[in-house]
This record gives C-alpha cells, structure tokens and sequence, in this order.
C-alpha cells in the first residue's frame, strides 16, 4: 500500500524548475570531506509529519491522511509507520525521531501503553532494517496528559514524578531496542506559571534527581546514545527551568551532569528566548555541548514556537557555521522538528516542505563550508585578536599579571589603538558568499 | 550653600496629601523585626541622579541643575559631592552607590584620573563623616569611553583589557575607602555586535581571568565587601555575556568564582531578559547568590533600559518577599538604579521619584511581610508539596529509588489525583494585601 | 439537577478570608450615580467557561465538567446552558456573551446546524426568562473550522466567503432572538500567513463588502444591537488585518463603515499589539467608537493570548477611568473573555476566577470614580493645556494663524518655558488612591 | 581639499574580492526599462553619516572626523558639505535627505539660526550644481531640543506649537530652494511618555492643525514636493501617534489629510511596530501613499531603532518587489537612513557600510525584477483568487448579493473545497531567485 501519490525525489540543480526536486541537497556530493548526507544527518519528525493535522489553538484540523482513515487506534500507528517510512525513503530523510506517543496511542493503563509501544516499535524495526532508515533520537512526551498538569520531574505530586520516570524507562528502552543515537529530554511542563503557589528550589532539585537516575538507568541497561537536553524558554509553561543554553549549563554544572548530557538546540526555541539559532549553538560549541540539533525556524514578529520548515538562508548557513567548526556531526543531526502550515495541508505540501527544509540546509551547508575553506572568517577573527599572542596579551593570556601589572602597564601604555570590527563588510560578505557559492 | 529648594521630606502617612510627603516610609518603624531603614538600606545612584540631564538618543539635555552651573570640571564635581549629599539627607538616604566616572571627570591620562578620583574621594568621605551616610558599592565605568568600544576584558584588544584592569584596582580601592559594602561589575561592552568577528571561548575565558585578577587583588587589600555581578541582556551590545542571571551562574560555576560572587539584580535588566524581576530574585535566592538589587522598572512595552523610578506594587511586593525569605540584606540594599523622565526635569521631580520608589518599596515590604507573617502563600505551597514528605516521594527526595523501582510503583499505583494550583485565588489574595495591609 | 456544589456567592467586604466571597464587588452599591452592577456590566464568556477543557497546543484536557458526562452532543448542549445560567445565577452575572458554535456543535450541513442552534437558543431563551440574566452580545465562529482556513471574509474561496455570510446571518437573527446589546465580528483568520501568496488589496475589499452586507442586513431585520469589531494583531493568523484600534478606525473610515460599528477592545489583544489596554480605549473613546471590552489580560513576558482572568489593579483602575471618561457604559459591558488557568481546573477555580476578575474591576471602579470624583488627574490636565485658552495657543485652536504668523511669533517670543510632566508624582498618586481609596 | 582616503567606488561584479567595489549595483544596467540608479534613487542620510560620531546612551564618541577638527561650528558645517558632497560622489550616490539641525547648528535665536542655515545651504546649492547631485527631502528636527521635551505639534504649550511652526516653515523653504522632491514629517515627540497626564484628543487635533498648516503653506509657497509622515511607534516617546502606517492612515483620513500627504516607510520603525518592512510598504501601496523609503534594518532580537545598513536580501528582494509593483519610485526613493556601528568607527567603514546597502538593494532589485517579469508570484495569486471572476464570486465583488442571498447559495453549496496556501514552496521560490537571478 503506498500513502502518497507523489514520487520520489531527485536532485535536479538549482536551475529547475520542478518543485517536486532538490536544487541544492544532492546526498552524494562531498562538502568538507563528508557526503551531504553525512554533514546533514536530516531526520524527520514523527510527530509533526505524521499526527500534527493542522489544528491550532483557534482552530480545527485541516489534514486528513491516508494514514487516519481508520477508528481502530492501532492499526491506526501501524499505518503511520508505513507512511512514516515510505515518506522518508521518497525524500531521502535516513533519520527519525519520535516520543513514545506519537508512535502509539496511550492506554488506559501503563501497563496496556507499553504493550502498544511494542507492538508499533516492532513493526519500526522491520521498516528501519528494511530501508536502512534508522532513529536519530527518541523521547517521552511527559508533558501532554493531564497528569503532567504541574510538570513531570517537578510536579507537586509524587505519582506523577513516579509515573514519568516509568515513561523514560520505557522510552529510553525503546530507543536503545530502535538503535537511537541520542534519548532526548525537553520538559514542557518543567517550570512554573506563577511563582505565587511554586517553590523552585524544590522543584529543580527534583528535575536533577530525574536526569539522574535517567543516566544512571542509561548506564544499567548499557544505553551508549547521548543523553540530550532541549531548552525552551516558556510555551506551553509560562516559565520553563531550561529557559535556554547558558539556563541548561548552569544546571547541569550545578549538580553535576555536565559529562552526562548535551544539548539539543531548536532554532524556534532560540527566538523565543531572544537568542539567535547561532547564538546557542555557539555556546553550546564553546562549552563542548553542541549534540543535536532541531532544524525549523519561527517568526521573528511572532510570540510562539510555530515551528516552521526552516527556509532562511542565513540561519542555515551560519548553523552549519558552528557545526562545521564543532568538526561536524557525530551522534547528532538536523531533525526538522516543523510542522507544515496550517494552510499548507494537502499530501503535495509534506515534501514541498521538507525539500526546502532539506535544500535550505544543503545550501547553507555549502556557503558555510566555502566560508571555512576560504577563511574569511577566522582569519579575520585571528588577526583580530592577535594583540594576546605578544607582550601583554600574552602574559594576561598566560596568567603571569594581575591588577597591579596591569595599572603599571596602563600607566605607562595607554590603551591603544582600536581597529574596525567591520560588521557591515562581513555582512556584505556574507551575502556574497550565500549568492556566489559554487 | 544649599542646592534644593525642596526642604526635608518627612513621613505623613498614608492619607497626606502633600506630595512631599512620604506615605508610606516610616523609617522606624519596625517591620518583621528590623527597622524599615534597616530592610530597605535605599541607596542614590551618583549617575542617574547627579549626571544624568535628560538626554536621550534622539533628544539633548532638558535639565539644568545648580551644581553643573561651572565650568570648572573638577568645581563642578566637588559640587556635585555636596548636592548628593544634600540630596540624601533630606531624603533619608542611608546609602549611595557610585561608578568612578560619575564623581570625575577623566583627565588626558590615567595617572591624572586617578589623582582626580583621590581629591573627590576625599570629599565624599568628609561628607560621609559628617551625614553618616555610606557607601552601598563603587564600581568602575568600563563601557562608556570609546576605548571599550569592543569591550574591557572582553576586548579584543589587550591593552584595553589592561587598561579595564587598572581601573578596576583604582575604583577597588576606593570603595574600599569609602567602607564601601560591595564591588560591582556590569560589563556593558562584555559580549558582541555580531559572531561574525567574534570568538566567543577566548573572550569569556579573558572575562574570567579578569574576574580571578579582581577577587586576588581584593583579597591583597584586604577589601570585604561582597563582589557583584549584575547581568544584562543586552543594550549597548547586541548581546552581553552576562545575559541573565542563569548565564552569571553558568560562567561562575565554569571558571570557579561561585563563591566569590553574588549577583546585583536589577528589575529591568530582568524584565529585558524577559523575566520577572521576582523570577531573577528567585533564582538568586535559591543559589545563595542574592547580592543586592537595583530598584528600577522597565516598560513592558518598550524594548529598552528605561530605568523609570519604581512605581508598581506588584513588583516591589514580590522583590521584598524574595530579600525576606532570604532573610533580608546583609550587605546588599535597594540602589535607585533609575532616572526622573525627560520630561520631569524641575528640580522638585528629583524628590517626587525618589518619595515615590521609596514609598513603593515601604509599601511593598509591608505586604510581603505581612503575606510571610500570616504565612499564606507558604502555607500554600507546603501543602502542594506535601506527597513529597512520605511514601513514594520521600524516598525519591531521599534517593533512595530509581527509574526502575518507579516504574514498579507507578504500574501498581498510577498517577494519583492532581490538585489546582489556585492561580486565580492566589492573586486575588495578592490584590488583597496589597491594599488592605494596615 | 445542580452542576456545581460552590453555593452562591455574595459580598462581604474587603477584610473578608473567605475565598468564595466577592471583598470589592458590591452589585447594589453606588458609584458615581449607578451601582456597580450598572456600571461594569459584568458578563460570563460561553466558550471560555462552558467549552474550554484545559487544552492547550502542548497538552490535553484537564477538565472534567459534570454538563460534558454525555456522549449526545445535543444534550451536552442543553446542560451546558443550564450549568451556564446556574454559574450565572451564583456568581450574579447580569449577561453572557457567546459564538453559535459555543451553544450547539456544528452538525453535517448548515442546515441542520441552523436547527440546532434554533434548539438551544429556545432553551437560552427560558433560562434568560427564568432569571433576568440577558446577552450582552453574540458571534458567528468564522475560524475555527477548516474551511476558513484562508478566511473567511477574506478567504480566497467565494463560496467559504458565502458561508461566513450565511453564518453572520443566522448568528445576527440569533443575536436579536436573545435580545443581544451587541453584535461582534472577530476576524480570527481575516489576515495572512504570507505576503507572498496574498492579495491584501483585494481581501481588504472583500472584508469591507462583507461588514456592508452585515449593516444591511440589521437594517433589514431592524436588529439595534450595536455593530463591533474587535482587533487583535495576530494570532492564529501571523498578521490579522484588523491588528489593532488604530487600524479598524483606518479600515472604517476608508471603507465609510464609521458611523455602523464601534469597537469591542480586548485588554490582551491590546497587549500583543504593543499597546497598553488604556491605550486602546483612550484612542476607542476620543474617536467615538468605545463599544464594549473583553476583560481579561496577557502576560506581558508571553507572546500569545492566554486570556487571563484580569487580575492586575493598575489595569483595570485605567481601564474604567477611560470607561467612566466616556460616560459609562451604554450598550457595551465587561465580558471575561478569561479562561481559567490549566492549572486549575477544579469546579472551584472557576468561581475564584471569577470573583478575582470581578473584584479586581470592582475595586478598579471605585478607585477610578474616586480620581475623576477629585480631579486629581484632569485638573493637571486642564493646567497643563491651559495655554491654548489663551493668546496664540487660542489663535492656534481657533484656526487663526498659519506657518506665516506662527514664525512672526516665534522670532519674537522663543518657545517660552516648559513645565515637568511630573511623571513620577503622577504614578504614585495613582498608587495612594489604589490603595487608599474608601 | 578631500576628506576621504578611500577611492572612487566602481562596479566590479559578483566575483570581485575588492570590498571596495559594487559586486551588484551597476547604476547603469537597466531593470525593468529604467537605470538601477533610476529605479533605487539611493539617497546619503545627513544626519547619520556626517554628524553620528558613536554615540550611544552608554557611551561616547567613537569616531573622529576630518570635517569636525575644527571648534568654529560654521567652518564645521561647511566642512561637512564638501565631505558630504565627496562621499556622495565617490560612492555614486545621486541624494542626500537632510534635517535643518543636520546642516547648520542651532544659534541662540531663531533669526540667527535662519540666517545660519541659509549660509550653509548656499554652499549645498553650489556643491549640487557641481555634482549634479540632488535632494531627495528635508525635514525640520523638531524633536532634539529640550523645547521639544513634551512634543512639538502636540506640545502641551502653544508656545513649543508655534516655535515648530516656524522651523517647519524655514525648513520646507529650504527643501524648495534645494528642489527637493519631498518635505518628510516625523514626530519624534508627538506622543505621550504617560496617558496620566495627556490629553490623546487635543494633542491630536493639534498636530493636524500643524499638518494643515504645512499643507496651506506648500501651497503658498508654490512647494511641489511631496508631503511625507514617517510613522515610528515608539523611542523616543513611550507611545508615538504615527505609530505604524495604520495609525498614520486613520490619522488622515480623519483630519481629511489623505489627498495631501503620502509616507515614508522606515524598514526598522516597520519592526518595532511588530510589522515586516514588506508589510508597511504592501499597506502604503495598496492605500495609494507609498511614497519613500529610509532604507535601514533593525535587529529581531533588540527593541529599539538599531539603524542598521541594509543587508537583508529578502527585505531587500520583497521591499523592491513592493516598490516595483507600485511602479517604481516617482518623487520617492531609497535614503539609507542607517548609520555605521559603533563598532565600524574607520573611515573605510563608511564606504563598506554604503557598498554593503546600496548592493543588497540592488540584488533586491534583480531578483523582485525577476520574480514579476517571470511572474511566478503574481500568476499564483491570480489562480488562487480566481473562484472571484465567476459565479457567486463574481457576484459577491459586483455587490450584487447580500447575507440572505448567500445564505441561500451556502445552504446549497456548502463550502467548496479549499486549495493549500503552499507557503513552504513560495519561500524556497524566493530562495531559489535569489540565489540564481542572472
């Protein structure tokens, strides 16, 4: 049985004219050493593939799939496991990443629940080995149920911490039985909406306490994908605890995790906390974190996480930046964690989508890499700094002066002389390499 | 000589309507055992209220103030001693905090400064002997002249990170002489305009040999007072290292100088990280990093610094209520971080905002304590975590399960029942005390 | 049959610690020559109370209701007018304010939906009978379903346009059957997701077309409701066209609509457009066009509408001195277009949600009334202006002089001297009466 | 006598490595039947690029001129004529926008500041014969001076109203003797900093009498420019009444302003007011007062007027294609009202800042050319509109249907079927013209 009527597609050059192509994501072509496909690692999302139908908070679904046609719930989330991966090979997307419950619906008891999960996880299986398709990371939704109301790790309630650590163990066993190269933890409900009834000392000491027995369950059951945290500064919360990168370090310096986990950095998540995507790579590359990545994009006039297919090239180009300098991908990818416009429902707009998503980072991928081969970047960022390799850069550098050196120096130097940072030349620059790039 | 025609403001009570009056401000009264001088220790910025003439980026100065009526640059600041002092005498003021290049001008050379800063510093201290007023913190301005334009010890540029260091030692030292009760450092230029020229790892391990070089060179001069770091998201720079208070607890826990420093936590750098000024308090508190606060308020519709008077009931009634559950200041205090409006530019409006963040304040304290007192909202949260006291949740506070042991008891038990969290009556209650406190 | 186990709710002053009592509304008491209950016009949101289950685009529902223990959608359609007027009746609501699609569900064809709303409103109409309580006003949802995907008025479909003209139809006799003050259009989805697909010029006209063929049609049924808009800047569409008062007066004028519509300003979609909520009804007020107010509020960190109930005394304070500026209410009233936090999601939440909202405006009445009662705030006004009751500034108003004459003026008088604003003195005044008012 | 190290600016192709080369703007080359200097018309801001020296709210000068090393302020402003004039000259810059306060300094009287400002733009006069360079507006700066501190137009003292009167006067006099082609508005104080001591309604009625006057003075004086209001909705002022091009719409037509005047769309006050540039320019277009463009950018992450040089090229691309599909500028054009940063403080920044804008406009250009001559925009929009040429769509655009005969066809009808928006494919489209446009 096939799901979609579209055929597959192939790259055509940036020249086409089908939309139906990839004019820049050619899996073969080498960047920097690396296939395309290898830099990409693109994953799709279960999720907003499969079971978003373009309902928002104003409004009904407008999606009807091939794969809904049915009131039996499981052969429902078998029937999405079939057009998962006939989508996936039709669009060359050779990950997938999940929550245990987009893949099968909830039961009425736990117990019931992770049967279905294994039930589904099976006929996974059988697609991945069949396709070579494989799981870039998988996750729990501890944040939907009304359980959660309060949080999971920080709920108020100890069955519900209870219950989510259940949740993670089963997910985190799923993950490893699917060959997951990362478990990913984003806490929508781990934070506050008033801190009128919350005592946040409490709670944060419990969230640690979660990712604790999470690394130390990893561990049991010899789990070796990477443990990752996804931050978002608020939506559904008003507050959450991971607010952002620099939000994440802290806690993680704080009780001791840092070695345990690293980042999973979405674009969307990084506007609403007033970052730039590249900014939060940035600082996950600089403090050795960066470990995957949720490649879509928001709406710099809009307040919430619309999750759009990422299609801004120079969010693309400067991303691949930081991750080309972080030497690449290891166990991360790009998992369009975007869902397509509520307007955009038909079968046709799922691969529009994906092959911009997909030709987008391709694209940027390209321009970053000229930009790393050619050097103009860091080479300019070298001769900037290069007052620290002599004399009293040095020695600061070094740690041979303190404040007492230093006024000396002062009082006898000056402070020099400053030169250009240059913000619209490389600016320009940059334009040129995104339109230029061969 | 006299500077103000306003004559000593007094308190009247809640019903005065003299506008020169305090309503609210009763600095004896004794409130949760301290006077309220005692919980508030209100301290005048320098800047703001001696420097600062209402310009704006788009608009020149609009206020004339007796004490600039020289031309006389080092006149000009010996009057400007005086008027401060005035100023919080007739105001109650118990404290004033100061960067060294609000009390004198810079002279062509760092030596000449320097020399400048000791004649200042002389007066000041005979002020201080004679009003008994004190020195809240001194800090040094490192942002405002162009040769900062790339930062201080963020610099590119090394002799520029030594020329921070040397005034950094010098506004050390005065505030040591001053008996200054903290050191504060706002690195206003400390992050970038653009990562396309800026290599964020070297700069922030320059920040943090910086730091090391203040907390040795305090340590040589035997300074006691409390270091403090005051985070800002942003403005000037496009982004600033010291973003929010979890990026400070980051990049203290990194580089070691947690027990070094505590943070100065300022209500609108808050709300332009987008935080509530409580949430920013909250979360020092709980780290044992509340240092001291800077008493302002932003505009929630503006997206920048306004640096207004407080004003809002809310805000001072939930700051007082986090510095009471940290068990009040020690050697932090409520510095008026803030300016009069453009367009309050007669002398008079110097008194009117400061009567009026001081009453907000003394009204704010009131509430809180009286909300501690009846214990309403602890009551409320002891309660809303009590499952954590026994069974299931107190082995999980007490570590004594992991993700196995849960998922045994989360199949048996499920998830349990969850209660309301009341945010509506929680804040109807707020709105009570907030005008029936007597 | 009874759906709530919370007696009636009654007054019992400010000291009371009693949660489910009203401490600032007293329906009977007088302010300013009305009672309060003439004065606010309270009314109770359909969709907000009786449809909203707790979900949110993160989380299912978490609210049970007695009046949805059916899986006859026409019988949970019954009860919910039942459970609605019961709320009313306790919570002594004088009105309700609803959409069609709130009171009975959409059916196969809009034919047989039309019979189903024509059976609940028989049913409202009895209630209404039975206890006084009337509609203040009444909607169409032009939004929710997929057909208006695109819009409705401004969908690029004729026959989706068609359709929202057949539901205004039905929705305005509806309105008029119960008696409705009013008559809102919302245009939920009357924007764009995209410039690049969208005519604006074209969708502007249609919008326009549609809002003539409404005005004739009242005019034809004689229906005397008053006609509103209601802006709101976005969400769920990224741009509504409509985004806020200033536009809707733009369209009107533009579109000689002004005469037939007023505007019905809600406190949050104010808020998301950048504009305070006094704002919105000052600009309302001086135009004319002040209709009535959907009562709630955002939060200010938050980038979407969360429609809280309004909570905040600055708010509703400025709120109802705009209100009582323009002489009360005449057809217009407060609607709670509020929903209770997904948090709290007990029976009882909705009633202290209520009485929060309620109060708060109250409380907002009485101290709005006691500062136009003194004067405070337009006596500064009238001073502050009184320049132009005289000399040139009268020539100015009395259209006497031009450029010419005003530079004559100018070389010879300067531009004489300006007083403070006194900002500051202003917002702490409001403070005191907030607070202290009787 | 030259003031620019830096040579003549040519155009060298995309391929060129010189950073001081046009890489896209060759003013010759003809798109779409006129010259790119015809269709950009780029225009040198004054203000920005001969008098901004670096300064920002936390800091001081960073840049230091050769035209201003000298302490007479008249040879000053001579100098910065001739450097202008250079500038403009070297970087093939065929206007300059200008404030009267940006040409010649204020003196202590009005006469003596005229008769400053007509010595100056003598010389201007002289320099444009020269170069044939010409003046695309001026404006009074009625926002600078502390006279200004409570507006202009809207001043709460007739005395400020008539003083802007007469700098109004002066300055379109100048305007005219330049010949410029437009005399632009922007109130930068005319708002309020608090709705507690403003009267919105007067102060309004106010500025449209200003405007009048301007309007009846043009008239007079036989000025044939272009009357233009520059709307910003905030910074200065907390609320500023051309808020957005809405506000400024409602504003005229209500004081019946329309006919007279046309907007001057600023691409960062079109995103402070929470509006793409693209959006304002598509509002003024489809309103008939599209009239200029202060071509600049803003950054999505700060909140106030960062001023930036243009170097978006999808701004770029979709600001050209509104000002193509209004056929081109006629008396409007491109005025980079940008400066460099603070950070960009050489003189070779002033040209790479210029190069960088004037090419990301001019690729604007080629590819918003090549998006309508191949039509790939405009023909979607025309299908997706089209159920509007027949039938009920027909009928619904001729008015020749009202809600009852809709009703009748929707009751047989239904709602059609909806087609998707396909933004996810319009958005790689555009990504693919930029990239490939020849």
């Amino acid at each position: 049985m096939s799901y979609f009527q579209t055929p597959a597609i192939a790259y055509e050059g940036p020249k086409s004219k089908n939309p139906f192509s990839f004019k820049y994501y050619n899996p073969k072509e080498i960047v920097m050493g690396k296939t395309m496909a290898e830099q990409c690692r693109f994953a799709m999302s279960y999720w907003h593939t499969l079971t978003y139908m373009g309902n928002d908070p104003f409004g009904a679904a407008t999606m009807y799939r091939p794969w809904d046609q049915t009131a039996d719930v499981m052969e429902k989330a078998f029937h999405r496991v079939h057009a998962a991966f006939e989508l996936m090979e039709k669009l060359q997307i050779p990950f997938f990443c999940f929550h245990d419950a987009d893949i099968a619906p909830r039961a009425a008891t736990l117990k019931e629940t992770n049967e279905r999960l294994d039930l589904v996880v099976d006929v996974m299986e059988e697609e991945m080995e069949r396709t070579g398709i494989r799981c870039l990371w998988g996750t729990t939704n501890a944040f939907g149920d009304d359980r959660f109301v309060h949080g999971a790790g920080t709920s108020c309630n100890a069955d519900v911490f209870a219950y989510a650590a259940a949740q993670i163990k089963k997910a985190m066993e799923l993950t490893r039985q699917l060959g997951g190269a990362n478990y990913v933890f984003w806490g929508g409900r781990e934070g506050y909406e008033t801190l009128l009834n919350t005592d946040t000392a409490f709670e944060l000491d419990n969230l640690a306490r979660l990712l604790w027995m999470a690394v130390d369950y990893a561990r049991e059951i010899d789990f070796r994908g990477q443990l990752l945290i996804e931050p978002k500064p608020k939506e559904p919360t008003k507050h959450q605890y991971d607010f952002d990168a620099a939000a994440v370090l802290a806690f993680l310096r704080k009780y001791d995790l840092l070695e345990h986990f690293k980042l999973n950095i979405e674009a969307n998540h990084a506007t609403l906390a007033q970052h730039t995507f590249q900014h939060e790579l940035n600082l996950c590359r600089i403090n050795g974190v960066l470990g995957s990545v949720d490649a879509n994009q928001g709406d710099p006039m809009l307040g919430w996480d619309t999750d759009q297919f990422p299609t801004n090239l120079y969010d693309t180009t400067l991303a691949m930046y930081e991750i080309l300098l972080d030497g690449g991908f290891t166990k991360g990818g790009l998992n369009f964690d975007a869902k397509v416009r509520r307007g955009s429902f038909e079968e046709e707009d799922l691969f529009l989508a994906y092959i911009a998503g997909m030709d987008t980072f391709a694209r940027g991928l390209k321009v970053a890499a000229a930009l790393l081969t050619d050097g103009v970047l860091e080479d300019f960022k070298k001769e900037r700094y290069q007052s620290y390799n002599i004399g009293i850069g040095r020695q600061i550098v070094e740690g041979r002066v303190g404040l007492r050196e230093l006024e000396a120096y002062a009082l006898e130097h000056g402070s020099g002389k400053n030169r250009s940072g240059r913000q619209e030349m490389l600016e320009m620059l940059l334009n040129q390499y995104i339109i230029e790039t061969a």
